[in-house]
Formats: structure tokens, sequence, C-alpha cells
């Protein structure tokens, strides 16, 4: 019992490494105190298991559980590899194996996300680049905080020839590889932004499909546009199917020497896409509507919440969103208390019972999901000329601060303008009546 | 059992707010199961515990002991305030009833460390300075990652006269009240990065204080040397006498009308500090030196490993340290097994005992913990003109690309080149023969 109590005083590494144990430890505690309540009290019957043997099977087993097997696992294959040359195959089972030698991870393991995001290896272009980056960055470390998910942010080119938007198929890929506790892996772009740190993603709504874009069928199957899905934010399952199919969506990409005649194809196919090179997202928009039939029945388009909102639509809604927001705080009680970040999620839910409600439409009131700057090109600056600069950095700018707002609160202050910087304290019972 | 079982297959969510959930799920499922075989092989003696009743309470259980409880808490209290000014009292107590108010947090809540950082609200005027704060950032967010801890990002100036060095201290403040399940404030600048990502704070040797730097006593008492500890990296213990501490250090801050006295008293006490202006380094030593029998025992100066690496000394060993971890691994076959990212800490322990061994001194050939680059200014680039900017930015980018490897490794990459931010796939058995 002596080791299973060192774990349950370790650090949160051990929470981390050892929900496992937790839920053994527990087990095994409630037994032994069963075992010596009953040897007090009645003499153990001959045909039942000789509690002694069981204790020290459960003092073991929880450590052991927790460690790499001694015996050769799929890691150790010499074959075995991280890049988009190598084919892995059997990877699903290659996952429950990793999961049965390390339970720890099991518990939660169905819903696990894993948050990928990333950008250049070099200073940005643009001279507020990477000060817009690294504010992105914190609010995706923010999102993920509250919701206990891990995140990782690639700044390496993976592939030296996998350039652009193609530079996250690697990072994803590897991503799924070293992180077979994850269920999911959650591709989040450099420009986009968590705008309800509240919203948790409805899981249950994918559990038939691997890979979940913002999208809408119509403008794929019967238009055929472009901007009929956005590449930018999917959620993939960390599985052999999404495997296969990036490696298919990738095969579109500059590394392949069919690069070109992809360019031609996606362009004569989606006939509004007005750049010529290849690039993933109507890459996707391709093989969902022309090769339906493979893949189609997997990949979830979501529309009926900002998964992937347009910023140029959401960023003039903040303050009625708010005032939306302080209008139901003052209704319920329970949503104005103090409380720590930790319980934030509890509040969170609460929150959305009242605000719950279709936000596809402007207007809705309800906190966008997440806000995407497409077009605007932060890291380069080379936004597209349909917006101003003003209007790309400005917009950024509120977007940024009112999703601060909402990890500011816990910890005492506030943005009172969305377009300053500045803070105050948080009064004492807010929002004012 | 069923709201048992949902808790357990949520996301990772309930690991973070259910471990006690766990433990009592463990717990109540093996008496359960117990029950039901008892049930089953012997008639209950009348003089044993009803069992429905006891699986009834643990149903009820742990979901009610994750959420607030609906009586006051001193969240609740109108007069509970985050700021600087706002006096905080029985802060332990306080912190003991939340942690008995929210059960899923009291496994492994005396090692709890939350890393805090942060940089300014604008834009660096160095034009590759955000781009170094990002870097720094993402390394943070590695090393808690590996390790379980949760970072908070903070780039707001909280208290509008509390600039510079100081504005650390309204956020380390806001950090404790915000996060009462955490032990410990680990504060680290934004111009420090982790350099051995296996290392872990033996937080055993701190038990008996509240505040940990790096720091030599003789510098301090003795020489009374500015330098003689360091303020950018510490840890703190969240309880009153930190609170109480960080009162007084920062009423040498500029938001107080004593703040030109302490200057010129700071200087007096200690010659070599060569600016002016009160800073919160040579406060905390004075305090140390002059205040000894009020603060000293309980404020740890680290001097045995690199709490706190000056950078200038460290960077150039870098390839030579690369060279002996990788002669120990030649060794040890077990730790160049490929492994999920996710036991990469037990791995850690293990290269660990190879390696151990003091670092203070130069070429001793263990990875430093923290590096650090005082003087270097990342964000304003008004580096201390002892070095060249050459230098800084050089030693940051191959502290980063070090650091780096450590993490990019379980990916399947490597930076070969310090230097240089290109990668290559890891080889299937490195480091090679």
């Amino acid at each position: 019992m002596a080791k299973s109590s060192t774990h349950f005083h370790r650090s949160k590494t051990s929470i981390f490494l050892s929900d496992g144990c937790l839920f053994l430890g527990g087990a095994f505690s409630a037994l032994l105190i069963v075992g010596v309540f009953f040897s007090f009290t009645t003499p153990i019957p001959s045909n039942i298991p000789n509690l002694g043997s069981v204790t020290t099977k459960f003092t073991a087993a929880p450590a052991a559980a927790c460690l790499d097997p001694p015996d050769r696992t799929f890691y150790d294959d010499p074959e075995m590899g991280y890049t988009m040359e190598k084919k892995v195959h059997n990877w699903d089972k290659k996952r429950e194996e990793w999961l049965k030698h390390h339970p720890s991870f099991a518990a939660g393991a169905k819903e696990r996300i894993m948050t990928v995001t990333g950008s250049q290896p070099k200073p940005c272009k643009n001279p507020i680049g990477d000060h817009l980056l690294l504010r992105f960055f914190k609010n995706k470390v923010d999102y993920c905080r509250l919701h206990g998910y891990d995140i990782y942010y690639n700044n390496a080119l993976l592939h030296p020839k996998m350039f652009g938007y193609w530079a996250k198929y690697p990072v994803v890929k590897a991503a799924m590889l070293a992180h077979p506790e994850a269920e999911w892996i959650y591709w989040v772009d450099s420009d986009a932004l968590f705008t309800d740190m509240d919203f948790k993603l409805p899981l249950e709504r994918y559990k038939d499909h691997n890979l979940v874009v913002h999208g809408w069928p119509r403008l794929i199957h019967e238009k055929r546009s472009w901007t009929g899905l956005n590449a930018g934010v999917f959620l993939i399952r960390n599985c052999q199917w999404s495997l296969d199919f990036m490696d298919v969506w990738a095969s579109m990409g500059p590394q392949t020497p069919n690069y070109e005649k992809w360019g031609k194809t996606l362009r004569s196919t989606f006939k509004d896409k007005f750049f010529p090179e290849s690039d993933d997202q109507t890459g996707l928009a391709y093989l969902i509507a022309i090769e339906k039939d493979k893949w189609a029945d997997k990949i979830y388009l979501e529309s009926e919440y900002f998964f992937e909102g347009y910023w140029e639509e959401i960023v003039t809604t903040f303050e009625n969103v708010s005032k939306k927001y302080d209008e139901v705080e003052r209704e319920v009680r329970e949503l104005r208390r103090k409380h720590a970040e930790k319980v934030s999620e509890r509040y969170g839910e609460l929150r959305e019972k009242f605000v719950r409600g279709g936000d596809e439409v402007v207007g809705r009131l309800k906190r966008p999901f997440i806000t995407h700057f497409t077009g605007c090109q932060p890291c380069s600056g080379d936004h597209n000329h349909m917006y101003s600069a003003d209007a790309c950095w400005n917009g950024m700018l509120r977007a940024l601060n009112f999703a601060d707002n909402q990890v500011l609160r816990p910890h005492g202050y506030m943005h009172p303008d969305l377009g300053d910087n500045g803070v105050t304290p948080i009064p004492s019972d807010y929002p004012p009546p």
C-alpha cells in the first residue's frame, strides 16, 4: 500500500500518469479495508480467494502498469517512423495495446484531445506578426488549461518541401504517433483563437466520424466552392483511417510530382478557387465531393456552431454579446460568484444552459466558439485586399481582449475597452445591477 | 454507478477535476464487486452494513464533491479582492477549506505547481523580440506539458504603476488567489528557458521553506552583492507567509511613495548595484540580509543546481553536454527506446540516475535546468553592453534548439545543428553507435 500512497501524494504528474493507479489504488484500498474488517468479524471461508495474494498483486500492478513494458512494443520496431513517407499499419491495434500497457491513460481515453498549432521557424515579416502569434498562442494555452487539454506548438518545418498550409500534416502525423493516449488531434491555425472559453467540443456528435471541419455540404457537393469548408481548424481522430486519409490528402502537396497537376485539377473542379497552387482546403473539398464514397461518410461538415468562425462578421458583435451575457448573469446569482479558475468549466456548463442556441446567424448573441482571421495573414502581413490592414489588426486586438476577459476574470481583472490592452480590477459584484 | 461511469469516460477534464472521484470510484467499484460476489456466496450477516445504502452514498458523493458548495466560501466575501492593495487574511485556512470542498484536487495538492510567466502588453521594440518571446513561451509550455503543470501567461499590466520587473507581483498574487489548488507558484521570466526537460524541482528540499531563488548566502550576507541572488526565477509557496512577504517586498516598488528612498537605501546597502531605481532583486537581497530574523529562515538560496543558470557560461557547453548524454544512451539500451511523450518523465528519471551530479561548475556536462538570458533584454533589445547583440541572439537560438531537441525527439525529429532551425528525422537507432 506504501507504493500507492506515494503515488497519491506525488505532484500533478502522478495524476497525469497515474489515473489508473488512482482508480486501482482506490479499489485496492477498499478491498484491504473490507478484508481487514472481515478478518475481524468472520472467519474467511475456504472457497474465497486468499486476500493476501490478491493484495500483493494489487500492490505490484499499479506501478508496473504505468511503465513501458520490458517486451517490445510497436515503438521498438526499427521500421517505425514519424515522417509522411513512413507508412503506418494497424495503428488502431497499436494504440489499443499501448493503452492496455498504460492503464493510467485508459480513463478518459475516448475523449482525450491533443491541441496542435504552430507557425514558421523564422521571425514574421509583419513587424507586429510575432506579437500577434504570441497572443494567439496564449489564448490557446488558456483554453487548453481550462479544459485540461494538452497543447503542442510546432515551429519547425518537418518536411523541407511541405511549406505553407501543407506544413501542418507532418506535424499532425507526428503528434498522432507520439500521443497514442489522445483520441483526437485538434489542429487550430495560428490565426484562429477561442472566443468562447466555456464551450466544449460536442464529441458525442462525432462518434461515428473521424474528421470534423466547419463546412456546408451544399457548397461542396452542389456549388463546388473552395470555401465550402475551412481547413484551418479540424478535429481528426487518432486512428488508421486518419493516417490513410492524410496520406491521400497530402499526396496533393508540393512534395509530390503531382503537385502542379493537382493545382489544375482542383481549380477546374472548384471554379471559384482563384490561385493556381494545389492547396489543402480545396484538396479536402475535392476528396469529399469527388471521392465521396471513399471518405465522405467519415467526415463531419459542422455548421451548427462556430466550429470556425469568419472574423469579419464576428468582430463587430463582441460588445452586444458581452451585454447579453451580463444580462444573463444579472438574472442568475450563481453565475456571478467568484471562484477558482479550476472550477470555471462547471460554471461554464451552467452558463451554457442559459445562453444556448444556434449562433450561425450573426446577432444571435452567443459567444462564437472560434474566431478565425482568414485572409489577414498576421505573420507575413500580406492580408487579402478585401480588407484594410487596420480592420485585421484591430479586429484581432478586440477578439483577443474579448477572449482574455473570460480568462482574466477569475484572476480579478478585465479589459473594460476591447480596443485597449489596459485592465482594471473586476468590481466586487460584477456585472453591476 | 452510472454517474461514476460518466465521470470515468469524460475527457481529461474529468481527470483534472475528478481525481478524488476516480479514487472513490475505484473504491466504490471494488466494494460493489465484493458485495455482489459475497451476495452470491455467503448470506450477508446482519451485523455488516447494508451495502445498498453505502452504494447510494458513494454514487452521490463524487459528483457533489466536485462542485462549489452552495454555502458561502471566501470567494463570496464581497471584500475579497485580487489586487496588491487588498490585504488577504487567513489564506492558509481558506486554501485548506477550498481543498476540502473540492476533494478532486486534494490528491497531489502538496506538490502541485502552477507556472506563471509573461511579457509586456505591446509589441517589442526589438524586431525579433516577440519571435524570441514566442519561442521561450513554447519552451515553457513544453516543459509544463511533460510534467503536468499548469501554465499561465500574463500580458496585461495589472497595476498601472508597477511596471518592469515589479509587474510580476500583482500577477503572482492573482495567480495564488485564483489557484488555491496550487501549492507553489513558479515564476519564470520571459527570457529564461528550460534546458533540461527531464529535471523536476526537488520539492522535498523546500518542505520547510516558502520561497526559493538561485543564490549564495555569502554573497548576500557578507559581500552584499545585488547579484547574490536572481529574482527572475522563483518558487513561492501559495500561503499566508508569501502574501505577507510580497506585501513587504512590493512596498519597495514604484507604486509607493517610498520608491526613491528605497532606491537610495538599496544602493547604499549593495554597493555593486549600479542603477538608481529600487529593483525587486536587490529588494529581496535586502530583506534576506537586513531583515534576516523576519524572513531568511523561510527563504531557500539554492545553488546546488542551475535553478537559474547564467547563460553566458552555459551556451558554449551544449554540444559537449549532448555528447555526454549520447554516450550514456549508448551504454543504456532502455534510454534509446522510442516511446510516447506521455512516458517521457519516467525515461527522464532513469536518465537522471546516470547523469546525476553537481553541475554548478561548467563542464560537469549535466544539462542545465534553466538557462536565463539575464542582461540580454530580448524584448527591448537594450542588452547589457558587456555582450554583443549577436552573442545574445545566437545564444538564445542555440539554447532554444538544445531544449527543443528534447521535445522533438519523441515526435521523431531533431535539430542536427543548434545554430540552425532546420530539422531532420531522428534515425532509427539513435544515438548511432
